[in-house]
This record gives C-alpha cells, structure tokens and sequence, in this order.
C-alpha cells in the first residue's frame, strides 16, 4: 500500500442560515456561505492564517503547502491535523521544510480572492519549470467541463460568495470544489490530486472566476499546463502564462471562449 | 487653504490589448484588466507589494494606511510619491508611524479579492468604534445608488476582472473607482475620502460584488454605517458586522434586496 501521512477529517458545515429582511419588510431564513479563520502551523511553527469554507481543510493545508513550494512531495508529511475548536491545522513533517524562514520572510499580497499571499521570490525556482508541450485539449471538451462545472455549484446557487476550481483529465472532472477564496478553491483540488498522487502534467485546471496572477503561478507551479476559466484574465497573468507557455482560456461560456495564451494545446478550433 | 500632502499624479493604464483567439480560431484585439506591482514604503520602510490596475495609486496608499490604521488623518503624510519606473509608492510621514514594526508583524491572509493582508490583530482597536446609530438610508436611494454604480463599470464592461467600489452620500454617487482587487477599491474611495476630508460617518459603501470579512473591516476601521452589495455575504462578515452595529444590504439587484445587520438604519422598506 503507498504511503499516506495521518490525515484528520474536519468539516465545518459550508452554509449556514440566518435570518434576513427582504425588499418588503420580511424576514426570511438565508443562506450565507461559512467562512472560518485556520491558522496554519509546520512543525509548530506559525506560517499564517487563511479564511476558508471550512471543507477539506486537510487537502487546503496540503496544496497549500505544495503550491507554495514548501513541500515537494506527499512523502515529506507525516502529518495533517485540524482542530476546529481552536481553528487550527498542524502539519507535520518527516524532516523540517527547507528554508522555511527564508522562504516565508517575504510575502506579497496579491489581487485575487483568496489567500493572497505568495511567499519568497514571486519567480524563484519558477523558470526552471517545463510544462507539458505535448498536451492537447479539446475544445468542445472544454465547452462540456466548463458546464458540468456549472451544475456543479451548490454552494454558490444556495449562498454565493465562493467560487468554485476543478481538475479534469479528458473529459471527466476529477475533483470539484468551492471555497470563499478561489486561491484555497485551487490549493484543494491540487492537495487531494498530489494525495491521491494524479499526475498533475496532464491536467486542466477549471475556474469559475477569472484569471488573477496566482491562480496562473498556482498552475506553473503544480505544473498544469491548460488553465480554462469562465471569466477574465488580468495583464500580469497573461504575461506570466506567455512567459512558462500555460496555456490560458478566457470567457469559457455559451460556446464561446478567448484563448490568449498557449492557443498550440487546445485542438478543434472553429470545428 | 487646508493641508494638502505633497502627492504625484501616476496612473498607469488601466486597460491593454491583446491578441486573443476567439472559438473560430480567429485572432482577435483584445481588452484585458491592467495589474501591476505597487510596493509601499513608509519613511523608506518597505510594508507590502500591491497589486493593483495602477490608477490612483496616491489615493490606494492613503486609504490602504488609513483602512489599517496605521495612520488616523491626512495631516500625519507629509508626501505620497508614484513611481513606476520601479513600481514603488514611497509615503513620507510628519513623525514616522507608532508601534509599525508590531502592527506589521502579524498578518492574516484573508479571502477576499485584493491585499489579502491584515496587519495586526484583526479586533484590535475595533471595538472601541462606534458607527453612527441614527444615520437612515431609504431603500429606494439604494436601488438607484446600485444602479448607477453599474453604469459607472466601464473597465468590467471592456474587460472584466474588475470589482468596483463607491462612496455614496444622500442619493449621490461620491467616488467610483475599479481594481483588479476589491480591497484597492475600498481603500482608493476611503483614500479619495480622507483628502478630501469627507465626513466618512454619514457615507454608504457600494459594492458591485460580495461582501467579504475585510470589507465590513475596512468599512467599521472608517467609521462608515452602512455597506450595499450586488452580492452575497460570508458568515465571518455578518458576524463581525453584526458585532459592531454595521447594516449590510446584500443582494441589491433587480428591485430585491436582503438586510442581513442593522436594519433600523434602511427606511422605507417595503413602502
């Protein structure tokens, strides 16, 4: 059996209900999406605290991690422990994170939903990655996986407030979520694809948003090479996607869809 | 005449072209969200990289340092100098910043669009603020306030991935501003607001999107009432709203609305 660190599973409900007064005077039980603060430890150390649906937290901490660059490769954790009651995720490792100190010393706050912290060098290690060239996705694929993405959304229909990120290979979608930052949307479905040990270089990564710069830099750094989105890309995402060639779908809607970067991976154009 | 800071006047583009491929395969010019870095240094010390669509950025770095308290008014800035050639905002202030170094050690990654970054403790010196208790607002100012914000949206309508912001007083529209991040957007108003010495306890926020956890910060840090989205709240919002006696309005579209905190201060409703 392949190794899994010790993992503990935490939900919080992802909606609650409240009562709130509507255009006519009357109070109605509503829907609002959870949003909880999970301060993050490695190893006993404080790394920061993220706001988030309350859902998978394990997978959260695990792509957070991974998609930070502070882990390599599931085998370095020991352990991934959630306690809600003092709304906390303790991970353990085999051996130390490298470069911890370093790495966390300097953080960016950055413009997307989310975290919006990227720690150390926002480039470094980042223009030693190749992604996959060889990679083709289909266009009317992308069509149909944007819309089972759509039917996907229950916790936005019931509550709005998320978004939602999903990892498909061919056509299937692998894993769908959604969370209040579309940045822990992305970090979970890449923790439990590297928890499950997918290859993550023959992916396409969904979003129900738009294209900010760290949803590119999550990719690149997961080394997913097609990013598919429902709304918009900002100028500082598309430069880094043309940089690394990801390639990045835009408008992904009503049979339509802008390819602005990388347009070499997706086949069937126009056809 | 009153204090002025010594300001630049450095906006960057707020929009690009470029060339995007459409579901034909043709090749299309394309209008894309400008997002650039914007470090801010105050009295030379570096404090965060923004990222921002780069206009008013003068106005982004007073109300970013007034949504933080880190400063309480306009006449602690001495100057506020854009500089592009090296993305950098550098804040001279009269007498250097009290207790900066403990108020930027701790951080917290928040969900919402934009900085991301809370300094400090998140309650600190909140509960002492008191939001004025006999402020009213009639619903029907707020659909028309919703609605002009929405003919207002000219970089979203050219190229989404954009969330506006404005300040509204009585049935006028104050300021609009739109940012790759929510957060800019809120703190660009607030900074328009604190140079112009608008009275910020009688003012109503507007959002085009949700209303996240550090939005109803930034508006209780500023002493504003009220906040009015096109959204949906998260729980950490109502529940902090609901601690400080803040009225959020979610949902405004379409003649419909949901009061979710402080609903003595919307009249008229239903009427």
């Amino acid at each position: 059996m392949r190794y899994r660190p010790l993992l503990s599973d935490s939900a919080r409900p992802s909606t609650f209900t409240v009562d709130a007064m509507d255009e006519n005077g009357a109070v109605q039980p509503t829907s609002i999406a959870g949003e909880h603060p999970l301060t993050l430890y490695v190893d006993k150390q404080e790394i920061l605290t993220l706001m988030t649906l309350g859902a998978a937290p394990e997978a959260l901490a695990i792509g957070f991690l991974r998609n930070q660059r502070l882990v390599s490769s599931i085998e370095e954790i020991v352990a991934v422990q959630v306690d809600w009651d003092v709304n906390a995720v303790a991970v353990t490792t085999r051996s130390g994170l490298v470069d911890l100190d370093k790495k966390t010393e300097k953080r960016t706050a950055t413009t997307g939903c989310g975290q919006g912290t990227v720690f150390g060098d926002l480039m470094e290690d980042i223009e030693s990655i190749r992604l996959d060239e060889a990679m083709r996705f289909d266009e009317a694929t992308l069509f149909g996986l944007l819309n089972a993405m759509r039917l996907h959304e229950s916790i936005y229909k019931q509550a709005g407030a998320v978004h939602g990120c999903a990892l498909a290979k061919g056509s299937e979608v692998l894993t769908f979520v959604e969370d209040v930052g579309r940045h822990n949307a992305m970090d979970k479905v890449i923790g439990r694809a590297v928890l499950t040990r997918q290859d993550l270089t023959n992916l396409v990564a969904l979003l129900s948003g738009r294209i900010s710069f760290e949803m590119v830099l999550k990719c690149i750094r997961a080394g997913i090479p097609i990013l598919a989105a429902v709304s918009a890309p900002t100028s500082m995402a598309l430069e880094l996607a043309q940089e690394l060639n990801l390639t990045t779908v835009g408008f992904v809607r009503d049979q339509r869809l802008n390819i602005y970067t990388g347009p070499e991976r997706v086949s069937g154009v126009g056809t």
